[in-house]
This record gives structure tokens, sequence and C-alpha cells, in this order.
């Protein structure tokens, strides 16, 4: 069965406009250029890491700085999770739409293990 | 002052040689092409995370997708330290050098948080 989605526009605080389906609602996210930029540095940084692993570096220098990429990305996912609540699962909650919250739970179990 | 460093080669099991310094001693990893190999999947995965959040695909989906990739990089993570035990640690303790061991025990405490 199709799920019915309908679209609506925001405009976020820096003026750009998004729109995101969410079975059935549309959401904004302020923090998506946030998002991509911190998913851009984590890509660089592993490919660093890599560069380091072809050039023989030090296990120990290596894993310190793929710990580090670790961390950025495990702090990426608490922004997006923070970004989601604030501007979907609040909606979600007005419009009772309990999927959308079961949802998250369900990513959020995948995420925190 | 300048540590004194001396190179071996050893030849991994796949007939490639390796040589690697570690303040005086020269290592082999067996397994770096996998963890190059884990690292570029790595990388290929997060910049289809980061093109998930350019669509605005659903955050739930997303956050799956990037904890998939913290997944796989902390598995890679404990690939090097095994390998570096295997292969560096060993002969460390073999030539009584505690540098190595307080690194990695270091480095683990950063990665194994």
């Amino acid at each position: 069965m199709e799920e019915e989605k309908t679209y609506h526009t925001h405009v976020s605080e820096d003026g750009t406009e998004f729109t995101h389906s969410h079975n059935g609602h549309a959401h904004t996210h302020k923090n998506t250029k946030v998002v991509e930029n911190r998913l851009s540095r984590a890509i660089g940084h592993l490919e660093s890491v890599k560069r380091m692993v072809s050039e023989g570096r030090d296990c120990s220098e290596v894993l310190i700085q793929l710990s580090a990429v670790i961390s950025a990305l495990n702090s990426t996912g608490k922004v997006i999770i923070k970004d989601h609540i604030e501007n979907c699962i609040v909606d979600a909650v007005e419009s009772g739409d309990r999927k959308a919250i079961d949802d998250l739970n369900h990513a959020i179990d995948r995420f925190m293990k």
C-alpha cells in the first residue's frame, strides 16, 4: 500500500528553503548545512586516515585519528537527532503521527549501542 | 632528540612486502590491505549518507546508515589493534620496547571510550 505523502516547504533561518517528506509530513531542518559540512570533514579526515595506513604510519597514531573520526560522527548523529526532535517530532506529536516517533526510537536504539 | 629508526621488510602472506617503522622497529601488517579496503568502503558509505542528508531523506534512515558506518569503523579499529598486537607488540615485548606498549595502551584508551 502506497502511503500518501504531502510536502510543504519551510524557510530556515539562513533564508534557504528546505522540504522533507516523512510519511505524510514535511519538515525543515535548520542544521542540514551543518550536518553536510561535518560529514564532508569526516570524509576528508577518513581519507587522511587511509593515507596514514597506506604509508605504514604507526598504529597508535592511526587509532587516535580513527577514534577522532568516530567521535565526530557520533556528535554529528546527535545533531541529527536533536534537529529531528526540534523540527519533525514536535510536528509529529501535534498531528498524532506515532510512526515518526517509533521510527526515531528504533533509529536511536541502533545508533546508541 | 631524534630517535634512531631502523627499517626491515617482511613479506606478508599474499606475497606483498610491507615495512613500517616504530621507534626503531619495523613491522609487517598482514591486514593493511583489509584495513585500506574497509576504510574505502566506509568513505563511500559516508558519501552516500551525506547524499541522503542533501536529498532531505528521513532522519531515522540517515541515523541508521550513519550508525552502520560508525560500527564499521569501530570494527576496523579492532582489526588495526589486533594486527598491531600480532605484528608489532610481540616484537616490542621481545626487544623490551616498553614505549610501543605504552603508546598502544594510550591509543586504546582513546579508542574505547
